[in-house]
């Protein structure tokens, strides 16, 4: 029971309402939809991400009975509202973007469509599954834009926070582009390149910082990639060079450079490797990275032929939390909107299309009701249907070549990472629904 | 395997530094340090959270065979240390401060004393646990200390970083002096206490407000909160005063404000209950609070008796992260020491003595050697031997009063948040320590 995956992984007013929906047989079919309310300045596009845990959560959805007695215990429930929840499953259906496809402010990622008990006890597991992976897919993909052609990888796993953030960060940075992660779990869970090198402690453990590399290169044969900045990065440098003519047939891929002035490093690790008959090895660092500093990395003509993105690119440092919400939009075939002061929503069941220019760049996003077919791409697809998923998950890999075709044709602002407002209208129809709905409440 | 209990949450480097230490028969004796390099300004101290978890990995910390059978897959692996890998428990020593106690920077909070395959391995997972909790505390505390007296409650799940964080986050600003959580599976996972109210959408469900209130009250007749900012928060505050004349022997707790200019609601609202009868009925609010919220309700005299606090403080959003380390101190016996710039560490096994003034501040706090006895408290005590806990855990409550007791002895400047650096010295002989390695190293 005290894993996160029970149910009991959930906000206490859930339970609190369904209690109230049961006693007074509120159990019609509601919609909800899942959106950022507003986009950061440093985000001119999220992407969407997460998709995949909250199909796996909708469909393990249920109370064992050790969580029920638990729930008894408390003495805040009836014994006929816990039988309810015993027997409660997911049997609504789910229309969502699919994973890797950039997004904007008040575009729905999300609709379910549900008794209204399953559609509002998931809140809270569906926003922390979705919000998370679309933060750090979203900062994912701004490191990728920011260096095509770089080796990138996910190193950020211990200063991510706590230890699903750091295997979901491993899955959600790959489907934004990244090569691969650190984390070891990634691979067996997800299917994510698995890369590693070795720490600063092997050096040290080492009386001779040369016997740390001879005695790691025989033991990774076919990885060899050397860490060189425990003491004098450049001085390291050299007995790479030297190592490098007593080894017989082992190739030293890179080495790894994580601290001090990295740019400077560089240049002159790269002329003594060159110097050395080197110029195969390839120059990989770390340190505080993010995609700020692999821009600079580019503009100035660094010879770094890859990147470990740790603590900055997991915690989404620069935006940590995203204004995001999952709001009900319609109950027993009525609109619904909250309109509290600075957080209004826009009430009903939406599609977003997307349009484009001739050259295939984005022009614009128009989000409407979804019975009001526009022209452009709609982006919005069923993806279960009473409680079942209408087709096998796509493989992450497939997602992510998605993700990189959809990269394309973003606007060129949104590729040079540069502030932009990309143009999102909200359709007439969707407009007028909400002006009726504010008429009719209260 | 696919669970974050699983031994694979780790880096990849690892297991290859294990692999390179297995084939050189290193197994001697490895001391390993956790601290936090330097504290961010809005940040005067930190408060030890996360070691109750860390004990637990270690206690459970093995392969199974499914996770060895993977690694062998990878082909990275050699058969025999697979077979190293399969019998490998952790049997060493930890000392470390207790939870709840506050702590500056170059202070370790953690020493492992164990092999060196043991200790290595699982410095990913142990900073992952002792960052992130360690983390969430220390923006707790501040939210403590800025709003003496009043009830606090975590209501951050849903925007947390997945899953494990929004548990953690229930445990660690519970410890740090909240008085619960909403998170539901706190409760059964560490005794937290949990708290809960409804939702904009059960309002919304309903077409009267009204009904949704006298539902709610129905349904949870002991714990009456009532959420009345979804269309007109005035207006609604009106209707919870009428449905209380209504009410037969069923209390009103509180009603809870969520959006729009609090400080001005609170003090409408408190004006309409107080007309109406409803002196006891207490004022709770959330939305985007933290430490610098609660200090402004309270320096401006607003009659909030409650607050939720969610977002900031679950993602700690003004300091994501903290720049921590968990490092090698000494291995076979040798003291040892990183210098890469910017990142030198202070080598050996040490100690944290605290001293006091007359009146019970704390006054500075010096790193010494562990061997080195000093004046003052000493802050590291034994928690593990031979891979046992010296004593059985303590309850969370004892941990959550003892930092109570802790914060009364903080210098004034650091209970009021402001900027502030506390003395930590660094004793002679460490200093001497740092400096002799250094001449040896290599």
């Amino acid at each position: 029971m005290k894993s996160i995956d029970s149910a009991l992984l959930t906000d206490l007013y859930q339970l609190t309402m369904l209690q109230g929906y049961y006693e007074q047989g509120m159990d019609e079919t509601a919609v909800f939809e899942f959106f950022v309310r507003d986009l950061p300045p440093e985000r001119g596009f999220l992407l969407a991400a997460g998709l995949e845990q909250v199909l796996q959560y909708l469909e393990g959805l249920c109370f064992t009975r050790e969580e029920l007695d638990y729930l008894k215990e408390t003495g805040r429930f009836s014994d006929a509202f816990l039988d309810s929840l015993a027997a409660l499953r997911f049997t609504g259906d789910v229309h969502a973007m699919p994973e890797g496809t950039p997004f904007f402010a008040n575009e729905p990622i999300l609709r379910v469509v549900a008794p209204m008990p399953q559609a509002q006890l998931m809140e809270s597991r569906v926003i922390n599954l979705l919000h998370y992976q679309t933060l750090v897919a979203s900062k994912a993909a701004r490191c990728v834009l920011a260096a095509p052609g770089k080796l990138l990888v996910d190193f950020g796993m211990r200063r991510a926070h706590a230890g699903e953030a750091g295997l979901l960060a491993a899955r959600a940075s790959y489907l934004a582009g990244f090569d691969g992660s650190s984390t070891v779990l990634a691979a067996p869970a997800f299917g994510v390149p698995i890369y590693g090198t070795m720490a600063h402690s092997f050096v040290q453990a080492h009386d001779l910082e040369a016997a740390a590399f001879e005695h790691f290169a025989h033991a990774q044969p076919d990885n060899v990639v050397l860490l060189i900045d425990t003491y004098d990065t450049e001085a390291a440098a050299q007995k790479v060079v030297e190592l490098a003519a007593r080894l017989q047939g082992i190739n030293i891929k890179a080495v790894r450079l994580d601290s001090g002035d990295l740019f400077d490093h560089a240049r002159q690790v790269r002329a003594i490797l060159d110097a050395g008959g080197l110029r195969q090895t390839r120059l990989f660092c770390s340190g505080n990275l993010d995609e700020y500093q692999l821009q600079a990395f580019i503009k100035n003509d660094v010879p770094m032929d890859g990147f470990g993105v740790g603590t900055l690119m997991d915690t989404s440092a620069d935006v940590p939390y995203l204004d995001c919400a999952y709001k009900l939009q319609e109950y027993a075939g009525i609109a619904r909107r909250k309109h509290s002061e600075g957080k209004e929503t826009w009430p009903g069941r939406k599609q977003v299309y997307r349009r484009y220019a001739e050259d295939g760049v984005m022009s614009a996003d128009i989000v409407t009701l979804e019975d009001d077919v526009q022209e452009g791409r709609p982006l919005i697809r069923p993806v279960m249907r009473d409680g079942r998923r209408v087709q096998p998950p796509p493989a992450l890999s497939e997602s992510r070549d998605y993700a990189q075709r959809e990269f394309e044709s973003l606007p060129g602002e949104l590729k040079r990472l540069e502030e932009h407002r990309y143009r999102v209208e909200i359709a007439t129809v969707l407009k007028q629904l909400a002006h009726d709905v504010d008429l009719q409440q209260h």
